[in-house]
């Protein structure tokens, strides 16, 4: 299928007919979280969160046994304008580390069972300077697009996209201005840890990039491919396949929430089969948050990326599905209802 | 050793005299957090986490890997003031539930692979109702004490304290009432489901044990024994319990607070073992964190009690440990520093 993702406009067509939920399932799994061992909303969130999964799933009683979290990896030119607090050789040694076991996200992907896989894309060719000229060709974008679209395992029953590039937060930081207009300084945070004069030059540099593209603002998957970088495409890629596939997916961070809002932007709905796993350290992700109408499952200060937010979200989702499928009724327990 | 726990002068001597964190284990693990392959304080609060579990576990690398859940159960004399939308009868029926494996805190101790210990505190014999009478004598309030200190496994290493009590947020608005003052409305909230007018006769009937026992109320152990039930003395002597044997606690809702609440009134720094699960729904738990001052690390909304939210909470002291214990270091993965 991916194969006839070839240009923009294939995307765009892709994004304008998109499946619902199964809304058999998502009625009888609300008749069910009625019936269980507790008084009613008791579970908070965690409600919402299983019959949302469910309706997905097209399951009254699913439960996520194949958790996938996939890692893309990307260069970008802009690190040249000194954006980060890292060298730009730290994509590939963390690509090196995630593929050894020794990530954060390794850890998290171990303890909660989920499968992982990490897709460097060509990191010997950074993306163009974003302030400077777009940051893909078509042909280039859309080649991330069909990477992210492949690396989802259709046997996944929920997907965790993270990233790792060394510059991307500027990226991320762009695409949000260009989309949500406001100031550079609204959405620029800090990265992985800039002092007040870096993040003065990064800034700057998220300025000059939206100016740059200006005459794209209101074209998002155009500001995608401008302002992205290949990992930041590929996780669009990776949602809208995940979407068809109905398998449930857990935002994570600034990035992957500025990737995201590019397909929402372009298709309202586009992400009703997302949910936001945390509410990151990084300035603008709050922001983001608030713009797609996502509420957090976690807020716990993390702003490392690499999907970790959202992995260590994939247990909130567990909980929630043990929970809603697991426990008993009323009627099977003999509990006197409320 | 619950054998010397005969009095409430026993108990107060025992809270003097406390154990704190391996400080070397501490520092040591401070240590290793700043090497792991991330930007520092990158994973935010599951650094703070994992150092904390690190010193009371003596161990620079530590893992939980036998938590432990104990559910108390006990019956409330209160419940005749009409202050539960349930009925007294649904306590037994929902201790059946556990045992049975059919309960919320059941699917949750199962996810996450915690052994559940489920004790039912003399069902049939309910605490006297706290507007008139001290619910518990002596005799029978340190027994409850020695229940849950008898209940924690020596070999855990992470311990959530749940209850379930029909009438025991009525107790537990009235134990921190009594402890921090104000008014009993600022501490009654609609437990599990109450309409408006039930709030008022639960707020009234609130008002009245406090002001029943208003002698004691700057002797938090007497408050415990005279506002509390079974179930929340036994938390208290759990909690104490894992203290000595330096298990790591996960606080539950506003119930488990308000029995842990004592202990810390009695002894500042006698829940330093202990960190925050979760906040409720439920409308004093907040005030009591706030007493407390510890941070949830979750808030979802739930309200369910039986050591529901801590348990979730289990999920996040685990991906905080593996983390922690399981990531390369710069050194090892030849990562360049930032």
């Amino acid at each position: 299928m991916s194969a006839d993702l070839r240009t923009i406009t294939d995307l765009a067509a892709r994004l304008k007919d998109l499946p619902g939920p199964d809304t058999d399932a998502l009625h009888a799994a609300r008749a069910r979280e009625a019936c269980l061992t507790k008084p009613p909303g008791a579970l908070g969130r965690l409600e919402d969160v299983a019959t949302w999964y469910c309706g997905w799933r097209g399951d009254a009683r699913a439960r996520p046994t194949a958790p996938q979290i996939v890692v893309f990896a990307g260069n970008h030119g802009v690190t040249a304008r000194g954006v980060s607090a890292f060298p730009a050789e730290v994509t590939a040694q963390m690509v090196a580390n995630f593929k050894a076991g020794g990530a954060a996200v390794n850890q998290l992907a171990d303890q909660f069972g989920a499968r992982l896989d990490v897709h460097a894309l060509d990191l010997d060719r950074p993306t163009n300077d974003i302030t400077r000229a777009a940051a893909m060709d078509e042909v280039e974008f859309m080649a991330a697009i069909r990477a992210g679209w492949e690396a989802v395992d259709p046997a996944a029953d929920l997907l965790v996209t993270g990233e790792m590039g060394i510059g991307n937060s500027t990226s991320a930081a762009a695409i949000v201005n260009a989309l949500y207009g406001g100031q550079a300084v609204d959405w620029t945070g800090r990265g992985s840890g800039l002092g007040a004069e870096a993040l003065a030059v990064k800034t700057r540099a998220v300025t000059d990039a939206v100016r740059c593209h200006e005459g794209i603002r209101r074209a998002p998957l155009q500001v995608l491919c401008a302002l992205g970088g290949r990992e930041l495409a590929a996780i669009a890629g990776a949602i809208l396949r995940a979407r068809l596939e109905r398998i449930p997916v857990i935002l994570d961070g600034f990035i992957c929430c500025a990737a995201a809002a590019c397909l929402e932007a372009e298709a309202p709905g586009a992400l009703d089969h997302c949910i936001a796993g945390h509410v990151s350290a990084e300035a603008g992700h709050p922001r983001v948050l608030n713009q797609l109408r996502k509420a957090p499952l976690l807020s716990l200060g993390m702003r490392l990326g690499e999907g970790s937010g959202a992995a260590l979200a994939i247990a909130i989702v567990q909980g929630a599905l043990a929970c809603h499928s697991g426990m008993a009724t009323f009627d099977e327990a003999g509990v006197t209802g409320g």
